[in-house]
C-alpha cells in the first residue's frame, strides 16, 4: 500500500505567537503545502508515503526535502531544478483577529516545471492511491497540464485517486477554476472539500448554510455532496464542517457521502493552536481508512479526529499516531495527562 | 488634520509569555505610554500625528524616538534631553491570576521637565486636534503645569481638545487627581473614561454598578455620562465598557453620549492576547471617527472594533488598518483565514 | 514551624509552548518532584522549608540545588553522591491533545540511595512537619524502606505526617502501591489525595463518579474519605476535584473530611497555563493552613485559591504570595490588571 | 543638504548565529540593500536622506518601510504597488567556511517597475546628491532604464552622483555589467568600488593582485584608480581594501584618489560579526565627509572608521553615530568598555 | 558502495551559547554520537549510509531516529525497544575554560541491548564498508559482544572494517579498553585514532610528544602509527593531530600510515564554533575518499578539510558538500562571501 | 571565616549577543554589582558570604535576592525597603566597538538608604572579613556616610577591610572621590585597584604607562603600589593589569605588593565572552587567597586564574570552582574538552 501525493512544499514563514507581521524580528521556518501534509500524515500512520515535487538544488529547497525525510515521507521522487521555492508568510489571527497568509508563491519551481519532468508511469509503479489537491493545477498552466497527466496515468494504472478541491481565490478565479477541476474531477475517485469549497468551484451551494456566521445545516450538506455525486461520478464525497466562532476557537466536524448513505461525524469544540493544514489531515485520515478498510463511520470518526488534532499542533504538518487518533475518536476528549 | 498628543513614552520590559517577573530570564522591550499608543493608532489609520515628550539624548530615549518613527509617527517635536526614560515592568496575567505592572517611571525626562521646555503655539501650529490623558498631569506638578500650558495654547489656537481621565492610584491620590484634573477638565471638550475613572476622579459613581463582579448597568453609566457633562460642559463623553471574567476572558464595549443622545456598542468577547493600550485604542479610533465626520454610532462601532482588536496584538501599540477595522465593525467576527 | 519534606527532584525538560516532542529543538530546563513542589511553595509562605533527597556532584545535580535555593528552599539536609538526577520530558497538551510526561528516572541518585545516607533524628530535628508523596516509595525498594525510616523517626519525633498518595501507575503496580503505602499510612496523620488515588492504591472508589468523563459526585467523594479515615485513622483526608473538559481547560476544587466533617471549597474554571504541581500546591496550601491553625473551611479555600493559581504560572514550582492567595480565596477572580 | 539613494531593499533572512541553513528553524528578519543601507547610514549621521524604491502594498512590504522609517529614512518617496519583496536569505560563514548568500530576489516589485514609476524631476528637487549601485541595473532591463533616467535628471538637476560598482556575478554577465555600467559612468562624478569590481564590471586589474590569497599591492591599486578615472573621468575614485584571512578575521582598510593624489587610509584587524553592508557603510562616510567638506585623508579615515565598525554590527544597517565614528578615526580602538 | 556503521546516538543537551550549565535556563536538543556522525557525514556526501542502534519506542527514541533520516541515513536497520536514549550534557568551553561533557548514557537501550538483537548477517548484506569506535564496546560487556559479533559477520562477508579507536576515560579503565580493543582490532583494516588515543589504549606513545601543551613531533606520530601498524597488521593508521591554544582557537591537521608511507595534511588554524564530532567527520572524510579511489594524499586533504569545517558547524553533525570540502582542499580558505 | 560585602547589586539589561541598544527587541536579565559579585565568587568557592544592601519589596527587588540566594549567598542581611532597584544597561561591544554602559541608577534603594538602616555591629558579629568598592561610596552622599559607619564598626570589631578602588567617573568628580576615598582609605588593609584607578582617584600615575595604547610598564605600576601603600599604609596592595587590543581580545595579568615585595602574575591572553565582573571576580580570588593563608605569589595566580575564567563566562558573576581555578593557575590553558 503506497500513496503518491504530488503538489508544491513552500517554505512557511511565521511570526512567533500572535506576533504581527509587522511586529516581528524573526520567522519560525518550517515547510507546508496541501499535499505534503498529507504524506506526512500518512508516513506518521505508518503507511508507505512518497511526496512529488519540483524543488531547487540549493539548501531551502534540500529544506523542504529533509523536512519530508525528517517525518519518514519518501523523497525519491522529487525532481530537484528550478529557481526558487514558494513561500508562504503566516500571522496568526486571534479572538476577533483573523489569520493572515501573505503568498510569495509566483514563480516557484514547481510552478514553473513542466510536463517532462514527470515520469507519471515510473512514480505510480507499485502505488495504490494517488492524492492531490486543487492548489496544484491553479499554481500555473504548466501544473494544470502536469496534474491532468498524472491523473490519467493513475487512472490506467488503476490507482484510486482523491483530490482536495482546496479554492484558493488569490491563486485563480472561480470560473477558471471550475473549467480546470471540471475536467480533472473525471479521473477522481473520492472528493474532498471544506464547507465553501464546492460553491466556489463548481457553484453547488448549500441551502441554508452562511458559513461567515458559523450556521451549517446537516441537510444543505447533504444536497451539496449528493450534487457533486451526481455531477461527477466520484465514488464518495467528504465535506469538512467548521464553525468559527473566533480566530481561538472553533466547532469541528465532517460529513461522508457515498453515493447511498451520508455519516455524519462527532462535532468537536477546539481550543486551537494551529489550523492551517486542518483539512489536509482529514483528507490524509479519509485516506488511511480507506486503506485499512475501515467502515465509513468508523474512518470518518478516524479522518476527523485525526484533524481535530491537527488543530492543537504548531505547523501545517500533523504529527500524531494513530494511537492517539484512534483513542480521541474512542471518545477520550478529556486532556487529562499522560503519563 | 493634525494631531497632536502629549504625554509620556515608557519602556515597558515585560516577560515571556506568561512568565513571572521571578521567573524571568529575559524581558521583552518595546515602547508604550497612552498618549503614544494613541498616536501610533492614529498614523495606522493614515493620519498625520506627532506626539510630545521630552526623552534622554542617549540609546535608550533613542529607541523610544525610533519605535515611534517606526510606526509614522512624527517625532520632530520632541524635546531631548534629561536623564532617564520611565519603565514599567508588565507581567501578563492567566485566567485568576491578574496581570501585574510595577512602574519605575518617577524621575523620568518628562516627569521632571520643565514648561519652558515646550513652545505649545509652535506645536499646535497647523494642528486640529490635542489629545492627553490623566496620567500625564499625575507624573509630576511640573508636569500638570506643563498640561495646563498645552491645553490653554490649544483651546487659544482653536483646537479639539480630548482626554482620557485614565486614573492612577500609584501616581497621586483621588483627591490631587480631582483638583488637578477638574481644572484640566475646562478647557476639554471630549472627555473619555472607563468604567471606574470618573467615581476614581470626580466621585462620579454608576448607581448598580460593581467593576470588579463585572455588572454593568447601562442606565448607570448614562448617569455617570450626563453627570461628567454637566459639570464640565464636555462636546461628549465617552466610557468604555470591560467585564472582566478572568485574565484571559472579557467582554468590551462602550458607551458615547452626546449632550443629547446615548449610544451603545456592540460588546465582544475578547480572548486576551494584551490589554494593555485598550482605552487608549478606543481613544484613538474615536478621535480618527471624529475627523472622518462619522455618526455618533458608527464611530463609535469604529473606536470599539479597534479596540477589541487592540487586544489580540502584543504591546501597547494597535497595528490594525481603517480596513481590518471596518470589517469588524461591520460583523465580520468569525476569525476565518485571510488568504 | 520548619517543615521536611522528602522525595525526588527532577530536571524537567520541556518544549516551548505547545510543541510537541518530535517538533522539539530546545529544551525548556527547570527542577520540580513532589516534595520539593510542596517546599519552595511553603518557602514562598514564608515557612521555613527544607527539603531532602540526593543528588550527584556535578553541575546538573548542583542545579537542581541553586533552584531549590533560588526560592528560598533550604538545602543544607540534601545528601551529595549518586550518579545521575532522574530526567521528567513534559509535552503541553492542547484542547483535546492531553499533556504527556517521558519518565527518565530510573537510576537516579535518590533511587539508589541507601537508608545509611539518612539520619532522620537529624534531620527532623526542630521541625514540626513531615510531608512525603506516594512517588517516593515508588521510586526503588530502596527508596521505599528510606521512607518507612522516615516515617517511623517523625512520629517519634512528634511531628505531623502528612502524605499524597500520587500514584503512578509506570513506577509500580497497583498491588504493591497497595501493600507498600498501606503499611506506611500507619505513621500518616494527614492524607492527600486526588479523584483517582483512592481508588489506584487502596481499591477505593467513589460510587458514581466518572473521572475520564468529568463527571464528580460530591457524595461519592465523603464516601471515598470516609473509607480512607476508617482504614487507616488519618486525622484529616483532603481531595481535590479536577474536572477536565480538555487540556486547556478544567475546574478545579476540593474536599476536606475530618472524621466528623466534610468540607467542599468553591470551584474555579481554569483555563490552564500549566497544570503539573496542580496537587503539590494544593498540599502546601493546606500545610501552610493547618500551621497557621486557619479553620477548616478558610484553609481548604486557601489550599483550593493557592492550586488554582498553579495552573497559570509555568514549571512545577507555585509562585504565589499569601497575599495573592487570600485575594483570589475573598473571591476576587476578575483577573483585572494590577497597577 | 539632502542625499537620495535609489535600489532595492530586500528581506533579508539570516539563520541565528552560526547555523547552517539546513539546521535552521527560524530566520532573523531584517531589511537591506546596498543603497538601503547607504541612506541608514547617512540618517544616522544627521543627514536628510532618503531612499527610492518601489514595494508592494502588504505587510512586507510595509516591514521594510518602517524599517527605513525608525532609522531616520525619509520615505515619502517610495512607490508602493508590484509582487513581491526581493529576499536573500544569508547564512553567516565562521573560520574557514564562508558566509553563503541565497539570493530569491528576481520578480520583485523594483524589478519589475517601469520607468513611469518615478518622476524624478519631483524626487530630485531640493537634493544635493545622488547615489546608486551596480546592483539596481543588474536586476533587470527595466531597472536599468530606470537607473539611467535618475542619472540623466540628477546630472540635469546638478547634483553630485556617486556609484559604488557593486559586481554581482549571479545577476548579470561581466559582459551586460561592462555594457550597462559604461553608459551610466558617464553621469557619475564618484566611483567607489572593491577590490575587485574594477576588473569584474571593466576588466581593469590590479597588477601584482591576488584577491583570494588576500595580497594587495598599493601600487596595483594606484593604477587600477587611475586607470578608471581616466576611462570614465571621476573626480574620485574609491577602492575599499579588504585582506580575507578567514571568514572571522579579515583587514579593511581604503585608498582614494582624486587625479592628482591617493590617498591610504589606516589598516583595520577586525573580528568579525557581520560584514555584509560594509562597503555601503564606507560609501555613507565618504557621501557624509564630502558633505561636510572634510579634507581627503579626513574624510577617507572616517569612511573607513565608519565601515570598520559595521564589521562589529549584525544586520545590513550601520547603526553608529559621528562621534564613535571619529573616536575611532582619531586612534582609540582599544575596545575598552565605555562607562 | 553502502556503509554501515554501529555505535549509539544521544540526546545531546547544550545551553546555548557560552552559557555554563548551571546558567541554563534551557537546553538545545539535538542528536549526536561518533558513529551516527560518521553516518551523516557520508550520507551527506551522497553515500548510500546505515546506521545501527537500538533505540526505544518513545518520542526521544523516535527523534534520533528523525534526525538521522533528515540529513538522509538509512534507519530501517534500527532496533526499537529499551527504555532510555542516553543523554550528554555539554558546555561549551571559551579562551582559557574547557568544554565539558556530563555523560548521563549509562542503561541506555543500545547499553542493555543484547547479541539477539542484531542480525548482523542481515545487516551486512549488500554492504562494503562497515565502521565502529571504540566508544561502542565500552558501553557494556553486551555491547563489546555485540561489537566483536558484528566484528566477525563483516570479515566474513568481506567489508572493509575501520574503526576509531576513541578511547573514553570515564566509560572504562584503560586496561580494559585494552583487552577489548585488543581483540577487536583482529578484524580492522583501517585505524583511525586522535593523538591520544594509541596510548590510552595500547600504551604505545609518540616520543617527544606533549599533548596539553600543543607540542607534537611529527616523528613522533610516524611512530606511533608504525607500531600500531606492526601490532595489528592494518591497512592503515590515521591520526588526527591537534593542537590546543584555548578552548577558541586549535590547529587541526592529521597523518596517515600505510605500511609503506606516511603522509601529512595541511594545518588548519581553527576559530572554533563547535569541535566536538571533529574527529568522526574526519574519519568519515578518510571513508568517502577510500570509497571513491582517491590517492592517499588528496584523500587525507579530503578527510582534513572536512573535518576543519565541521569545526565551524554546531553539533555532533558535519553538515558540507563534497563541493565545499574540496574548494577548501584546494586552497581556498580565505572565508569570502559566496553570493 | 564569614565575609560580608556591601553596595549595590542592579538589575543587568542586555541585548543579545552584539546587538546595539537600538536593535534589542528583547534585554537578558540578570544581576550584578561590584560587591554582589566578590560575594557569589566567595560563595562559589564554598565561603560564607553575605551581601548587605537595601532592596525594594517588589519582584524586582525580590529577583535580585533570588538570584543572589541561587548562588549561595546568604541574603538574610539584606534590608527591604525602598522605591527602586538600580538598572544599567549593557551594550556588548565587539572588536574595534568598545562596549557602552548606560546607567539607570540614580535614586536607588540603596542610594536612598540612610545610615538607620544598617545595624553594622549586629551584621559584623561572628564575621572575618568586610569588603566594598569605590562606586558605593559614589551613589551618594548618604551612601559614603554608611560606607563610613561600616568602616568604623568592622575596625573595630577586627575585620580585615578590603576595598576595591574602581572609580567611576559618571558617579562622581575625580576631586570628590579622592576627598571621599581618602578618609575610608584610613580604615582599609587591602587595596585593590586596576590600572586607572590609582590616577583617577588619588593622582598618582605610573609613569611611562599609557592605558588606551595597551602599554603597561612593571615597573610604573610598582611605583604606584608603593605611592598607595605609603599613603594610606595598607598591608597590601594589588593592581589588575589589562592590555586592551580590541573589544575581544585582551591581556589580563595582575601585580600585588606588600610593603616589602612585589609579585607579578602570568600573563593570560584572553578571547573575551564578558569582561564585566574581570576586576570583582580578581578581588574575590584574592579574599579567598588570603583567607586560605595561600602564600602571596599562589595566591595572587588563583586571582588572577579566577579572573581569567570570569572573562569567558556571561553576567556580572563569576561562575567557577576552585578546582577550575586551581588547574588553570597550574598551566592547563589549552581548553580541551573535559569528558
Amino acid at each position: 500500500m503506497r500513496v503518491i501525493t504530488f503538489g508544491e512544499i513552500m517554505l512557511r514563514l511565521a511570526p512567533e505567537g500572535y506576533s504581527r507581521f509587522i511586529q516581528a524580528a524573526s520567522y519560525g521556518a518550517t515547510y507546508g503545502g496541501g499535499e505534503a501534509n498529507v504524506a506526512v500524515s500518512l508516513a506518521g500512520f505508518g503507511i508507505d508515503a512518497a511526496f512529488v515535487t519540483k524543488l531547487p538544488k540549493h539548501e531551502i529547497g534540500q529544506g523542504a526535502v529533509n523536512s519530508l525525510r525528517e517525518f519518514g515521507v519518501d523523497t525519491s521522487l522529487i525532481v530537484r531544478g528550478g529557481e526558487r521555492v514558494g513561500i508562504y508568510f503566516l500571522e496568526k489571527g486571534a479572538s476577533q483577529r483573523p489569520s493572515k497568509v501573505i503568498y510569495d508563491r509566483a514563480h516557484s519551481a514547481i510552478a514553473a516545471a513542466s510536463e517532462a519532468d514527470f515520469d507519471w508511469d515510473r512514480v505510480f509503479t507499485g502505488s495504490t492511491w494517488f492524492h492531490f489537491t486543487g492548489i496544484t493545477p491553479a499554481l500555473s498552466d504548466n501544473a494544470a497540464a502536469i496534474c491532468m497527466a498524472a491523473c490519467k496515468a493513475a487512472r490506467s494504472k488503476g490507482l484510486t485517486v482523491s483530490c482536495d478541491l482546496n479554492y484558493r481565490a488569490n491563486l485563480w478565479t472561480r470560473e477558471k477554476a471550475g473549467n480546470v477541476m471540471g475536467s480533472l474531477m473525471e479521473y477522481v475517485d473520492i472528493c474532498i472539500a471544506n464547507e465553501e469549497d464546492a460553491y466556489d468551484v463548481f457553484g453547488i451551494k448549500a441551502s441554508g448554510s452562511d458559513v461567515t456566521s458559523g450556521k451549517i445545516s446537516h441537510d444543505g450538506y447533504k444536497e451539496v455532496a449528493a450534487a457533486l455525486i451526481k455531477r461527477f461520478n466520484f465514488k464518495k464525497t467528504a465535506i469538512t464542517l467548521r464553525e468559527s466562532f473566533s480566530a481561538n476557537d472553533n466547532n469541528w466536524g465532517a460529513m461522508l457521502c457515498t453515493g447511498d448513505d451520508c455519516y455524519f461525524s462527532r462535532k468537536y469544540a477546539v481550543h486551537i493552536v494551529d489550523r492551517v493544514g486542518g483539512g489536509d489531515s482529514f483528507g490524509a485520515g479519509l485516506i488511511y481508512a480507506a486503506l485499512q478498510g475501515m467502515p465509513e463511520q468508523e474512518g470518518l470518526e478516524f479522518a476527523v479526529a485525526a484533524s481535530c488534532l491537527k488543530h492543537t499542533i504548531e505547523g501545517d504538518f500533523n504529527f500524531v499516531s494513530t494511537d492517539e487518533v484512534k483513542k480521541l475518536a474512542a471518545g477520550n476528549a478529556s486532556g487529562r495527562v499522560q503519563r
